[in-house]
């Protein structure tokens, strides 16, 4: 009788533990239709009441998750018998009672204050090509940042804290390790690539595509790839992005008449996340179980279709129709390796993250790692940013910006305060590569599959092996238990030097 | 010194009280967003997450306002000195927190939960036209409505007590007033309009209308009514409405290919509702003196630009030259006149709320009123519902409805538990004619005005005496302040009478 009592307290605790994840949950899906709203439908004018509707859910979810009823649920939960899923839920959700709690609350107004500021500052700065007016806010931020690790953990390397807040699972000494692989082995490669006399087909999409018709060819591309519309829609935004929850997951895009594969491929990748998110199992709506993994895997997502799908000749085989179909006078004469080169061409001069190719892409991030990662831990001084950024462009990738609007101000990010966030763009990339292997061996011919256009065998892949574990498992365990080995940029480097060696005819890559 | 720090004292509790009136301000319009997204943009697939998100809001928001901590502030706030601005808000602030605080919490939460249910059941008994289906959920709700009512004052009408969860100032007794004059001045008007044998040009817009171009025309119109598109946008849904704040107010509006004027209407209508809400003054966003006042005066807005202005000659001089230039085939006979009258046909046999003209509309929320208001007192039974309705339709309308889809289980408003809100929309027409004949009074020749398409005089007197207000005065104090009157339905039965008298040539009604 005794233990049956025991049981049911612990039951009836954890219950109420629930009721508040769920509740934290929801208000936090809440806030991310707020943020849809905004950047899709929400007339500009509407700015500065979101902003405050906004931050009174942040708020709100802060206090409940920081409460002390929460720390006491978890702390007697910690003592209870409970099962392995019930675990996880508890492993996530003091791991963001922890990093909430620990950071008073004047700092986190400090921080949401200076960088809600620093974003027009930023803007400013950018449109003037002027680092020096943006200087002064990027210094108060990193110190800012900087003071909510050491409260986190003051026993551990800064950026090694901050960059838990996007991975924080598979550790910041694997994400060095693997970005100076990256950096080690794609430098020779790409220097390769431009020595190469290969003509690549790049011209295939060349002149004006009408945006009306690249939206219907947007909307064919996820018809072919079997997006739910009953649970997502397809809109457009100045930057692509999905959201949502597994009931309703939402991609963007965006259209220039001159871009049409841009748009495309930008489809396929939010496809990719949304797919994720629509995998996550309904019955865990509201818990952690029911919530994707972190970035690292969810960008793993995006890029396995995008990259390992979208960008290969077997899709093209399937789509190439299609878009012959929607453009007649266009592409009349492409055939499917024409694409599959025009999709797969390595640029020579971008200095543009987001317009990047799928392997120079990991240079911009290499840079954006060691300069952010060095000002966390104290090794750079802000004022340093753009010279020191210019070198390594230079080094890296053998262009030089000409102006710090093309440098080390083209992107958003460390104006919102998010240093760390950079480097899971390429680990997900990586897990991709690992991820797409793991899933070639269990799938027989799925490139003929795919060539077919039966995607469904790689999405009850997906399905089976990552979506429907929510965050049940760390990160490490899930791809473990996904491809039955450790975390590895083996695959990721195969595969791209298998692909540019033919591409590009190198004898020492193929 | 000591009448200084007590001032300081108030001044701090008053602006802790702020704080938490603003944060459930923004809770409010961040549910609205979710409101609006769900009826416009949302994924039907969405709807199980949507509603645990709004369900939080709503508990989150509950709690806030029922807490000890505010009936504290409350209590504080009373016995200070405030501005007369402070005390509106107090005073708005107190009457929500005792209604909440009043109702113990497993009704709220039973009330929320059988009239989630209650809406499949009701969408289904009007479709199978059965209201056997319907009654028993209907009888719960009333029990629990009633319940609901008791709890916030046990020693009056429990009707009364509900009535003023939509319009809390004017008083019940107002609203069965105003709406037995308008049954006994209407029923033998609309008697007379029967016998009359006027020939309207009620087939002016009769054929096919492109809805695309039907919507070009709704956005002419809110182009021609200036409609702040910075802060403002215009979409479809099923059942037209607007929603947001003073920085962002949206419309939405229908189409079908028969029923352009409704189209045109519906958005004046809406257009009248955001233009109220743009209104409010921005710097007083997030307390109720940025908050508009309730459904009567809300509604009046809407309707006195629907009915004073988009039903008047003096609009369709102005607007239908761009009716004729949108659909060049279809109206180039028609004069202003034409348009007019088709604007202001008196239907013979409607029985549909939503469709009905300016001036049956009334004898609709009569029937609802009454049955409502009984049903909550206990004078009525639920299963007799039907009959009754009939009956009265009979009696105020001379048409009886074949079956209860047509009849009583044709509004949504009783399966969401809202008895009490019918009354407004008549309510809100009749102060509509009260204003608009104190503008008519203030603005020189208005009708030359908005014939010549200046709004700006009507809009400025609108913003000047009802919207800039906010919630700061009580619905009465507020009609007193802009018409130097009491609320009055004089106006408004003078209006429809020498209006439908001309136009139906009544020798008593001129």
């Amino acid at each position: 009788m005794a233990s049956e009592a025991a049981a049911d307290e612990a039951s009836d605790t954890y219950s109420e533990f629930i009721d508040k994840v769920e509740r934290l949950t929801n208000l936090g899906h809440a806030g991310g239709v707020l943020g849809w709203d905004q950047e899709v439908m929400m007339p500009e004018g509407g700015t500065p009441a979101r902003s405050k509707q906004r931050s009174a859910l942040s708020t709100v979810t802060h206090e409940i998750l920081t409460s002390d009823e929460m720390a006491e649920l978890l702390d007697e939960l910690e003592d209870e018998d409970l099962t392995d899923e019930q675990e996880a839920v508890v492993r996530e959700v003091r791991r963001k009672h922890d990093r909430a709690a620990r950071v008073p609350q004047d700092l986190v107004e400090e921080i949401s204050q200076v960088s809600s500021e620093a974003m027009p500052v930023w803007k400013e700065a950018r449109e003037e090509d002027d680092f020096s007016t943006f200087a002064p806010t990027l210094e108060r931020l990193v110190e800012l940042k900087r003071e909510q690790a050491e409260h986190i953990d003051p026993d551990r390397d800064p950026y090694e804290v901050l960059f838990e807040d996007y991975e924080p699972y598979l550790g910041v000494e694997t994400a060095e390790r693997v970005l100076d692989r990256l950096r080690e082995e794609l430098v020779p490669l790409i220097d390769a690539i431009r020595e190469s006399d290969a003509d690549l087909a790049t011209e295939t999409f060349s002149g004006e595509f009408d945006t009306d018709t690249q939206e219907e060819l947007a909307r064919d591309v996820l018809d072919t790839l079997g997006y739910d519309w009953d649970h997502g829609r397809l809109d457009t935004a100045p930057h692509p992005f999905s959201s949502g929850n597994q009931f309703d997951a939402r991609v963007t895009t965006r259209f220039s008449p001159d871009e049409p594969l841009g748009a495309l491929m930008a489809t396929v990748h939010e496809f990719g996340h949304a797919t994720y998110t629509l995998g996550l199992p309904r019955e865990d709506y509201g818990t952690p179980l029911g919530d994707s993994r972190d970035m690292t895997v969810h960008e793993s997502q995006s890029r396995l279709w995008e990259n390992h799908v979208g960008r290969s000749r077997a899709f093209w085989e399937r789509f190439l129709p299609k878009v012959k179909e929607r453009f007649p006078d266009k592409l009349d004469d492409a055939s499917v390796d024409d694409v599959y080169e025009a999709a797969n061409e390595v640029y020579e001069d971008n200095l543009i993250r987001v317009e990047a190719d799928e392997l120079t892409y990991h240079m911009h991030i290499v840079v954006r790692f060691e300069i952010e990662r060095d000002l966390i831990r104290g090794d750079l001084d802000v004022e340093d940013v753009p010279e020191v950024w210019n070198d390594k462009y230079e080094e890296y990738l053998g262009i030089r910006p000409d102006s710090d609007a093309e440098g080390c101000l083209q992107d958003i990010h460390w104006s919102h305060g998010d240093f760390g966030y950079f480097p899971t763009y390429s680990l997900g990339s990586v897990l991709a590569a690992q991820l797409f292997d793991a899933a070639e061996d269990d799938i027989e011919n799925l490139d003929e599959k795919v060539a077919e256009g039966d995607f469904e065998p790689l999405h009850d892949w997906l399905t089976e092996e990552i979506h429907r574990h929510g965050s049940r498992y760390t990160t490490d365990d899930l791809i473990r238990e996904a491809t039955g080995e450790e975390y590895t940029a083996d695959y990721f480097l195969d595969y791209v030097k298998s692909k540019y060696g033919e591409l590009y005819e190198l004898d020492d890559y193929q």
